[in-house]
């Protein structure tokens, strides 16, 4: 079974943080690969894979980064499929990276979401895929109510904690 | 014709930039709506927007907002489509706008283009749409053609400031 | 009894940051009441308890949240009672949800207190609920000429670390 | 006719833009008081002003002031009246201001409203005014509502700015 | 034996960081006070203080405050005493602390040092009280010199980091 | 007429800003000198001024710089006179100055004013001086007093700006 | 004549800033070549640039990017001669394009210069060429004396600020 | 045999992070050496350090420095050698070290790395003495490859990270 996601990462340092997204995929059952590629180091694997990608059947391009983080960027160069951006914090709270993500130059965006925010960027890609794939639709929604749930839940927690009459 | 893409606009005082991307829908001959809602002036026609931005065949929406910007965030948390914002710099360089609109908790992503990137919004909603039209994709090659050819123009001009060799 | 002062959460998370309000609020035998609600999971619910709280006896609402902290803003566009929004860190060292908090547009203020601060919040609400209250005038009185001791007191402890004069 | 609501200023340079929070009040029919006091340089006049207001019969007070913005905050820790806090950008997009306005020690809240948000340090003074005044509660709805209304018209701006189908 | 430098804090947990400064006048031999003051929490012990510093022999005053740093500036607008201010890192990384204190308006300065650098106030005091003071003149030489000899013995244990010259 | 005062500029472009200073050293009929001495550029000149200042009777010295703003700081490194340190925003606001300038490493402190203080700077200078001339306490007092004078008499601007009472 | 310096652009809007470099160039009389090349639009043209230069006689790179300035970086990871990068001004003050450019990952460094500096590029470059060009060293050390005597001619015009001594 | 590289740090304490640049010089095998030397508590062992580095055949210097740091821009000011620049975070995130060694004035560039990034200094400062050394660019290109190689064999670890085809 081919990929739909391909989750790319600068570094395999950042596998803790992205792992958030490849447990939601596996939870929405789509396919997905995960590779380390880097700008900077491995720059010819990441033009093959670009230009590959589409042709592979991958629908969307995740790509992960820290400090300056060019590699989303780059990879959307190369390819007209959807590119989104996680930056990693990995030094100066990870602003530098969220920078280099998203203040892209026109004609070449990258879909930015927060700073080490994987399971966003795998909720975003399922957003786009869904557009085509009615189950998934289906899915989302029961993905937001229970996020609801989770927060009603929670409220019962919070009730034990209430004004205190005082009588005297 | 019914719209593909949702432009939604926090506030009227953001239209010159976002006819950037007015401007490129028209191009890639897309049809889209232009709307102003506010997520804190006109919480309810948000929500019924939001509501009904799927059934009537809207794909992509696109949100833009300054300072607190809340509109992008919001609409995302009121439907499954997914949802591209556009920090608006109206006050703080746009940083405060950037941070309140790519920042979003778990499970409610917004893809962030860069601070007034109108154009990057648009581009990125065509990506998405080209998902399931060729006629589309196409065009976006071309589209990344034509970045390509404007610099290597440009190249003419820069070829005038040259090294002068001093014989004497 | 029915509660004066509705505290709202984002998250459960926030709660070890929020239950210096709610401290404060016993001792001041304020009632209150204590709720999670999310401005992106549960939008329905904030609207609900936005549009009932002032018919509930509601008179002031504070409201925290972290990141792209929306959930202030959101709630003060939908009541005209005073809401105090409190920023979380829990990124950024909670600049993201300072600003996404206190940089309104014009007609929708959030009465901004500092990053975590919890306390000032409550001590906000106070001050305002203390209009029509002479007694809670009285003990707002005592609080501050409390804080005040605590600082004389202090002063104790610092008399031992002392200028050494030296004799040779 | 005594003044229910203080602006203080800590320069008069700061006048253009606190005008926009005497002209929304006058619009409210509340009644005013607009003074210059300088944290550091007339100390003793903000004393005097702080422990008088009360019992002059002002309710609500707000403080406006740029660069180390001190003024707010004095005011707060000499009263128990509400003080809301307007930062003004004369340095650095006043993010110096926001910061020594907002990050007040526990005990001494000021209700931060956005940089040179005079606007909405007014509509905060009102919200807290109207908890006992029900026709200012009428007119704070009418407010709103009018928010809403200009958006609602400014959409027929926008409705020319649209898709062009192309035939050929 | 009167003391020549006050050394006033915000609050008795900036101690840890201004024993630093205490430690540095004992070893110059120069009398000095510590107190605790607060700005806000005891207003009207701030003015007395800066009211009476200058007729009981003070000639310098360091003050040092965390978050909305206004401490230093409020002495520095009630005395002609030179007042040096510290930052205290109590909230995001101490920025706000440092331009709380750093951003006076014209007329009212504070001499600023680093965030947490109580042994450069005391090192600026000294220098300030070495005007009239020949001896201490000597002393703060002797410090300068000790500053670099200890830099010089460093290098020794930089010596043993060497290049490893490979031979085969 | 020996200078006891010394402003030292990194650039003549600094000179506007600092033109403030040196009218308010004349006003206090103080001795200086005005010198462009650069860290960078001209290293010995700034060091043979540094080691004769205090013999040719400087009693302190101002310097500005932007940017990377080092001169303050290397002048402070080569003499035990006070230096006070103006931070000239000629980018980023100013904050790459001022962090140059305020973070000084232990031992070697540069008492910082705001970006752009010439004003405060040359206060600060009086401020050192006045402890050995009574003259000049004076005077200072006086300047103090026309300060609170200036804001008293800018109240009868704003007494224009009152509540319009509306009868009808 | 073959080019030494190959100075790169993102963006043919960096020339008036990147002009400073060429100008100084041609006064050192160092052959250079000036292209515009976009790490995003023409990646390919960048990677036949990058691996060519050091064949053609290529001895330093200097390229100029702003925004998420991916440019220096991608070039400094396909070649092994020395990049210096030039963040430009187009947003954020130009921080997100120093940001971009000095915070590489660990074994692709970019040597980076200040915000717009193109004339601090050329003379590093003109550094680094003058190890094997006794010629340019002489230059160089020219160059830096006339930096000097700029700033020894400039004190003249400082010379009439001057203490103004007052006699009655 | 004589250092072709100098490592100069502004502290010892700088040493755990500049010991990265002296391991990797020793696998390139180029002589350095490794001094302590402050631009403020020794300006005189710079000074004479700067002006002999060329005549020793130091061909380049790597100067680190934290806070205010001056020593670069220092021992830039004093040499016509390249200088490569550290920043060291000891406060701030070393966002104020940044910004004190890359802003330089017009004529002194500092050859800036990222924060921490001693191991990048030593790369830039191969790279400049590769150009006469053919056997050092080979080594270059072999520890380019190395990196290369690093990556695609995490890869390995990735492909264990799976999409998990459910069946039933």
């Amino acid at each position: 079974m081919y990929a739909k996601v391909s989750i790319i990462m600068g570094s395999t340092s950042d596998l803790p943080v992205m792992e958030k997204a490849t447990t939601l995929l596996n939870e929405f059952e789509i396919p997905f690969e995960l590779l380390a590629l880097s700008a900077h180091r491995t720059p010819q694997e990441v033009e093959q894979f670009a230009h590959n990608a589409e042709n592979k059947g991958v629908e969307v391009i995740i790509a992960a980064a820290g400090m300056a983080a060019h590699l989303p960027g780059v990879i959307a160069s190369m390819t007209t499929l959807p590119v989104i951006g996680v930056p990693i914090n990995s030094s100066l709270d990870g602003i530098d990276a969220l920078l280099s993500i998203v203040q892209m130059p026109p004609g070449i965006p990258v879909a930015t979401v927060g700073i080490n925010a994987a399971q966003n960027a795998a909720i975003l890609a399922i957003q786009m895929l869904a557009k085509t794939d009615n189950s998934l639709k289906i899915k989302l929604k029961g993905y937001k109510d229970n996020l609801k749930e989770k927060i009603v839940a929670a409220n019962s927690q919070l009730a034990e904690i209430k004004y205190e009459y005082k009588t005297n």
